[in-house]
């Protein structure tokens, strides 16, 4: 979603506003984070209230901004996007009443450093000669800062600091008359990966990327469609699951029903792994498999990868939790919920004291010490990725009592960034691409680490193991195999930061 | 922490401003609600952070709002207070250098309806001739009312509508000139629930009431001192458990140590039982007891008494899950996450439009339908009030493919209201109050439904069973027995409402 | 309407929350300032509508912050107030609709360092064993102090840091059974200027100081009655005047009419003799004399007395004017608009960068070099406090080229502090207090300077000049002939902040 | 600055937030409105504080919002924009150190109707393939929907709905490759007035349109140059009035000095003429003539014209003030304030009761009865558009017991709306439009009503009169005599409404 520098923007953005400052929710517990999810909703009674109820769904996706468009009967579009949680943004009755009619698309967004301006919140809109059209866009473009070039050099005036609106202007300045030609023309001079949802007066469009890396699903909703990132923003509207979008695919849903268009270079699958091992909702099914399933064996190849002599196995709430159900099982170890995660942390402990900076991960988790003191404790997490979170939390379980302090996580090491469309640090700030096995341990306190194998992680995904030659999942993160071209970060994808300095 | 009926305090409160309406986090899920936490530190460094921290880890007390009133080294008192959660009023650096010093004290207080004033967010404070104090108070007085006409009568002018502002003129017009001699005037002159802490500068004071309804802990922190509702706020601040406070007792905290004083008639101990079930944080130690491993026990007992052929046991997250466990465990069913919380629910769902009100707990919950499709589900929650939310959940549940659902209640049938210091319904609205077990499990729409005895639940705290003679927990709400008087509302304690009628 | 000294209330006020921070209109253009503007109205249609709209003609007698409270027909009071234009605080329909009934009382207030809180924010408010009781206050009790420490002794919490607050103590404690009778023994306990506007669930009252020194007039409202500051209160809401409430008379008014009392012992009236020249509203009639019409005699007399050749006589804005056009007619000398005062200036300069701050006075203020240049000026303004703005008018008039600058004051030099109700400086910052006419030029930078004389100013008013046995007006910042004990300041009325520190 | 319709933009603009919504300042005081002023500062030390000083000086000419584009050494542009009064948004001084550099330009905005999004807040400010560029518009484009269609067909994506967004459009698809160049380019283009005012990185530039409509003044500071809208803005900063930018001329500055260009057809200068009447300050110098002393000439014009025998010349404040003195001077009728002008009005007198409502126009003045009283009065006003406001001062004065109320006004009647950057009503709201001299002095309720003649005011203004042929000015509001062609308005100037059918 995000483009890796803004040479051609320099501070004061054009005709809109400034932004509003960072909302604070960051990047503070350690993860890879998802950063979009879309919805997009054709001929369903009050759409927009069904959109934000999918975007309530999709939460997980992104916390930090959200926007719905509306098109209503006479066709005209609204609009109303935020900083803040869905709840917060469209629980307002007089939001959602200026959101009339029966089609609308939307997105949430996730927070990065310094980009958190209303006028980067999606769904993008704009007036063409053809009339409005609004873009929700989940993924990342990996050509865009070279687009964004040509086309400022074109007399193009760009208003947000998003990779996105790439796409706007392609279509706007596409030769072709019809929205969904234009569209095409716009897709086939992209790179990158991007789950779309447009909306214009005539049609519901959904679009995934020819390696279909983000996720899109599309759901039936009474005589309308959905279209969504997952399967739970289907099941919080009541609407029935259809089937997964192709890798490649274009649909078309109006009232006549949906047409399915594949101009682009057919391409073996790439989906994204990690959707499985931590992005997507328990509740979801993701590629025909639910999710919560696929975590527990991933968490019983685990233990029977690197399974260990312990008292109990103890979740890193809440992401831990399935993975450490299927290793307890397995192992015969007991399940027990060693530490307690508290959810009442609020927006805005972002001014800390350094008496609470210092405390750190605490206000988050706290240990349940009757569970720990005097125990050989299996810890069992999704990812390490700094690694600072883990060391925390060993230190906790440790200072709770534990005797011994084992980790074992359900991920392979991440040892590589994400570069379509996942919030990841630079390689340098990633743990794994820095130390090894027993070094990682040395750095986290932990008495004993391990993680999934690769082809063990694709044995809980009911493949045989990762075929080199062919691997059916994007797993970049893990490997450094980058399938699309990073044309914007020239040769060194090892740094983000150092791709920025513009050509 | 509330009076019954405030006919001595008409509309515009005295001198101090409007309150600033409900936060709205409200009595939407269906719960008994805990009204207060508090705490106090004395020669702790930096003692209104910690004081801060121990509000957050006692959250789960009192959403609503948070005060921390300060004692600085030269001797003057510093506060804040505000609505919304902890993390949000004191996570700014700006406020806590605001409120220097190494002893404060603080509160945390929960919703209800039409008292959201900013204005009766504790510590309460005031000037008296002897110099400042400050009061936080847990519980409930039963004889507010009694005193505050009687008080008015003399000439005391009220400023907020909270019970607790009783204690703090009591000590402004007693004839004894010692602060503690005047608290413990105060205290003897009150009926009710308390568990108080009050900092004045020469010492902190702890008080809980003779019969130890509410909880209070101490613990020490290097050279100074932590008292607490839960031991979770001791964990939070690095400080160690000594004690329980014993009902009835006063400490008065100094640089000398601490002083116990035991001025009220000596009488049994009844610790509200339903701090067990419910109330309390799963990694705090009540009266000696680990509260995670209690529900856990609480769980085994009801499948001994009730259970029955199952697929699959499910625990209404999240309160639900320790008892899930221990079910499943003794059961010998599979426990699996068939219901997934949302947690990113936000703040102001206050204003949903129709449809979203329709679609109603599916906000907060969803179906994890790949463990509940065709499936015999148990499922366990610690409680039911109306009655609503559990309605709402078997159906989502059923939707999901459900073959039979059961319902099990980790707590006896709550019949009655309680009026020392928890946030319960009419008795009117209490479903069990209204129906049998019978009609009640026809309204949720469950195939069965059992709650644990009450006798069940005295064996899970190691008890032989209730003794009703002498009750060794305060269990009004599942028997009506009321250990302390009710003297405000006359006669008929069945409705708080009707007891607001002044005599 | 505040205390020399806060002594008995340190920094956390007891049960209200904390204020909101200076508002910015502070005591930048150099005047002395009136406290207070009160109104109250008794059976008037929407008497809170009509109190707003009387505050709004009483906004120059205070700016900061404004409250009304109304007594709704069922005898219940509802109260709003806020920080800020009566516009503001009362031009939402939504607040109006909160305050139904026929009888209101309404307060305006002016921002003092260190006081902008909500809890100060009048009219104050009670619940007392005979009913709510609402208190409306301008003026300032010279023992203030010494009763409240009285009081505080005696178990009285003060939630405010006003003076007013002694009013509602001393009717709270008072064992008189009956309202009126309470409050004539608390008028009998205070000393200072007062007038009152009290509001009861029977009867709005009014009360002047036994020396009437700040004013209170009476009117007629169809059915009803209004009493206000100031004629051009009732001049908006189409009242009708009917006279002024004398010195040391308490008015009693219900729906059997007015009662009128005088308790106090009777003594010559000394009516704040600065309403005239700077305070009243121009288009106000006090004391029977219309105030436009006093300001040009007084510019007449004081043309007739230091007159010098000049080609252009221009008034500081807004409050020069009058005396400036009776300057003009009687000197014969052309009248102009010199100096254009800018109406825009907002709420919040209030943190303006050094070189706005470096540029001062003229962000309200700017030459109309057309008429100034090459001219003789004669500058008319109404008083010199601190002397800082006229300097820069002064700096301001000659860069535009004036080839003579002559000030000249419509009022005698200002050489006391006031303690009755208006914010003065310390008299250490009155210019006049530390310097004489030839060195006050010199500072100021004028040409001629000179005052209208004590004698002359009187005169003005109609009087054969000043008595010196039995003044006719409070004259005391022109003579430090302080009418009414300044108890709370021990002996030395020379600085109010000397008399802060408690005897 | 806006355009008549805005039909290639329907409601959800393109990619920014958005708007907050109307200010509330709106039209109430029957006037017309200024639009815009700009200003511009090179080389100037704390540029951006300069411009907001000027801005201050120039918020007579746009209330509602107000931006600032700055250009620091690095040649880095900041920016900040916000809706209110200059110094509500630019008294921060951490806003101001966020706009560091020695040029900079800014912009005020006047407040109509569903336009007050921040996205329409200039300066607008763009990435060209050339650097950035800020561009401040005073005065309307008449062509400008025209043009918009056209760039919309080629693939240019409009975010505000002003019509200045036009002119970064022109330059950004110009093909030459020099910004003036492209700015001349740019220029050709459109139809209508402007004065602009735009600074990239390497120049500041002054532009008036051939007709020079609009005012644009140039200044010398220290070393550095300013360019504003009108001489106040001079003054208030310390520079020196140099010379009026010449219609048609643009002026290019630079460290090396002023460069001044002519690209345009030369036409005969139609200076707008209400400048003098009411839009520019009294202490403003409007090509060569000081706007106080003009005022004087045309009051006492409009006295020679259509005096009748009175007691009392009274203006209407703050507008009629320097007419009326002229007018009393040359009729020899003493001039009185007999209304006063109440300057506290406050933000948000939006939503009154109608309580308020009905009292109307007593909010802004009120009657100084005493001068009022049983004279004949001569009212003097600068303009009469809807009259609605006229009724209510007639209504009032003759409340406060006037004989007799005769109006006069200086200026001719308003018969024709402007499109040229002032906010006038339609066509069938101007009372002059639809009657005559008799039945509007019937509506507004005065014993007589006179209007100075057209030839009059061009006399005041030192011309012989009107000459038909070749006007001096431009007088569209008078006339109806347009001398730059409304394109966008089709053939029927007559309502700007009709005009927004899109042809």
């Amino acid at each position: 979603m995000r483009m890796p520098q803004a040479d051609a923007l320099s501070t004061p953005h054009g005709l809109g506003p400034h932004g509003l400052g960072p909302h604070g929710l960051g990047n503070d517990d350690d993860h890879f984070h998802e950063e979009c999810g879309v919805i997009g909703v054709w001929n369903g009674k009050d759409a927009a209230a069904l959109t934000a109820l999918g975007l309530h769904a999709l939460q997980h996706r992104g916390q930090e901004a959200s926007g719905i468009v509306a098109l209503s009967e006479k066709g005209e579009f609204h609009s109303h996007r935020g900083l803040g949680l869905v709840g917060d943004i469209f629980g307002d009755a007089k939001v959602m009443a200026g959101l009339p009619g029966t089609a609308a698309c939307g997105h949430n967004r996730y927070a990065t450093t310094g980009e958190t301006a209303l006028r980067n919140v999606q769904p993008l809109y704009a007036d063409f000669e053809f009339g409005g059209l609004a873009v929700a866009h989940n993924g990342n473009l990996t050509n865009a800062l070279q687009l964004r070039r040509a086309m400022v050099r074109r007399g193009c005036l760009f208003q947000s600091s998003t990779d996105s609106e790439v796409f706007v202007h392609l279509i706007a300045i596409s030769l072709y008359s019809n929205v969904v030609d234009r569209l095409i023309d716009a897709l086939k001079q992209v790179q990158g990966a991007y789950s779309l949802v447009a909306l214009h007066n005539g049609a519901l469009i959904g679009a995934r990327d020819p390696l279909g890396v983000r996720p899109l699903v599309l759901g039936k909703l009474h005589e309308g469609w959905v279209l969504a990132s997952e399967t739970c923003a289907l099941d919080i509207v009541g609407a029935e699951f259809v089937r997964d979008i192709e890798p490649g695919e274009i649909v078309v849903i109006n009232d006549e029903g949906i047409r399915s268009l594949s101009p682009m270079q057919p391409a073996p699958s790439r989906f994204c792994i990690f959707e499985y091992i931590y992005f997507a909702r328990p509740d979801s099914v993701v590629e025909g498999t639910p999710v919560y399933e696929t975590r527990k064996r991933i968490g019983a190849e685990l233990a029977r990868e690197s399974h260990v002599a312990a008292d109990v196995v103890v979740p890193v709430p809440d992401s831990g939790v399935p993975a450490a159900m299927g290793y307890a099982i397995e192992a015969g170890v007991p399940f027990e919920l060693g530490i307690i995660r508290n959810h009442y942390v609020g927006r805005t402990f972002i001014e800390p004291t350094d008496q609470i900076r210092h405390l750190g991960v605490k206000l988050k988790h706290s240990a349940n010490r009757a569970m720990l003191e005097g125990k050989r404790v299996i810890l069992v997490d999704d990812s390490i990725v700094r690694g600072t979170t883990s060391k925390k939390i060993v230190e906790m379980v440790r200072n709770a009592g534990a005797a011994e302090v084992h980790m074992r996580i359900s991920s392979p090491p991440t040892t590589h960034s994400c570069f379509y469309g996942i919030d990841t640090p630079e390689r340098a700030q990633l743990l794994a691409a820095q130390h090894d096995l027993a070094a990682m341990a040395k750095l986290i306190g932990v008495d004993s680490l391990a993680f999934i194998s690769l082809d063990g992680l694709y044995r809980a995904l009911g493949r045989p193991g990762r075929d080199a030659a062919s691997p059916a999942y994007c797993d970049a993160c893990f490997t450094g195999d980058y399938a699309i071209p990073l044309t914007d970060w020239s040769n060194a994808p090892e740094s983000k930061a150092k791709a920025a300095i513009p050509a």
